[in-house]
């Protein structure tokens, strides 16, 4: 397994990045986030998924009023460095609506 | 299992969406890329994926010169309708290197 470093991260003009949140057992699809480079640290030092909500233009972690947190068990990063991938095992559903994953509606 | 149509949709500034590619059978997330209304017309419609790329700024028919396509198997909208979920069978690896998924680097 080949590893990435912070350096190799492309943030998007906003300085952010989306992160795929997936549950690492079931591989099931959870969730699509952005974080900052803070939401990012905190994210690898906390063991938590911290994300960054552009709705409401400040870090959110994942879980903090719910309780549905997300550990993390392993971060991965793209070929070209422009999105992450978070696998975790989560406490609870990952959507507001109570579903275990944001992708409950077929198109 | 609830459905959303186009309209549910909110595409960005750009008038893109990004698509996180997931193999419908092993449930490994290959790829996460962006499509505009026509890419996803076009995805729907061929039952392969279809791109924006952003680089480039032309639609994408990913395979199309590699051969490595992916059919079609599913489509979800997560809850908000920013963001697709496609889970896919592919014809051969998802990444340029030859990977079979883009994220092979641990952060």
């Amino acid at each position: 397994m080949e590893t990435a470093t912070f350096a190799d991260l492309r943030w998007d003009e906003r300085g952010l990045i989306p992160a795929v949140v997936q549950d690492a057992t079931t591989g099931q699809v959870l969730m699509v986030a952005w974080m900052n480079a803070d939401a990012l640290r905190l994210t690898l030092t906390t063991g938590e998924t911290h994300f960054w909500s552009r709705s409401r233009a400040e870090l959110w972690h994942k879980g903090a009023t719910s309780g549905n947190t997300q550990a993390v068990t392993r971060v991965y990063v793209d070929c070209d460095g422009d999105t992450l991938l978070v696998q975790v095992q989560p406490a609870g559903p990952a959507c507001h609506t109570g579903a275990t994953s944001c992708f409950f509606r077929r198109l």
